[in-house]
């Protein structure tokens, strides 16, 4: 897996994947004002959410069950000294569905963070405790 | 530090950090079509570029060097086996600079992946192996 991260004298910082897709890396690091992008610690944390969202989703999906909506809320505490990692993220699970029940919500959710999550499997071996709730809305 | 990703029936989905900046995570998973934008995973790895190089830029800076330009560019190798962390990244950094010597910015470098990058740090102690090298373009 290839990708490209780029300064160009301005924030953001672009990065481009090996398909062209691209996504903007923000700080409030230079003189051109506050930040217009997340920073690259909100984006790993966002990615946690949206890498076992998709896990749940598809995981659902092969339950024949449906996903009107589905949110991840996610809050993460960081090392007061370098290296910021984080140290905890709590996840809470948030489903619109007509016809799942929260025990097949968890049962999906459970799979993910334990089996296929990969950002949740390298945060977990990196030290961070994670916990996660869910409900159906 | 809070996040937030949505998924409302149809790809991508959308992240929200606590400033309301918004990124999208996407990925073939439904039948709308290739992915529009980059996977979690993709973004885990160009957050990991973006954070190192703001330390980069940030201590240039400090050094009173000129950055005209900066770029990392990543090559990951992920696990066969679910989860697929990373299991190594290989991250090469090209500086455009009027007046950096290749030994300033290869410290710049080094202090960002040894002591202030936090992706860095995460992905290392997950296991993932992280070389880098730096030239002058």
């Amino acid at each position: 897996m290839q990708a490209k991260v780029t300064f160009n004298g301005k924030m953001p910082l672009v990065g481009v994947n090996d398909k062209g897709h691209e996504t903007c890396f923000d700080a409030s690091m230079d003189f051109s004002g506050p930040a217009k992008y997340a920073s690259p610690m909100d984006t790993v944390l966002e990615a946690l959410g949206s890498c076992s969202m998709m896990d749940i989703i598809s995981i659902l999906r092969k339950m024949r069950k449906e996903v009107t909506r589905l949110e991840a809320h996610l809050d993460a505490e960081r090392s007061d000294a370098h290296p910021k990692v984080f140290t905890s993220v709590q996840v809470n699970y948030r489903l619109k569905s007509p016809d799942c029940t929260l025990s097949e919500f968890e049962k999906a959710a459970g799979l993910s963070m334990e089996k296929y999550c990969s950002v949740a499997a390298m945060l977990k071996a990196s030290g961070c405790r994670i916990t996660w709730s869910a409900e159906l809305t």
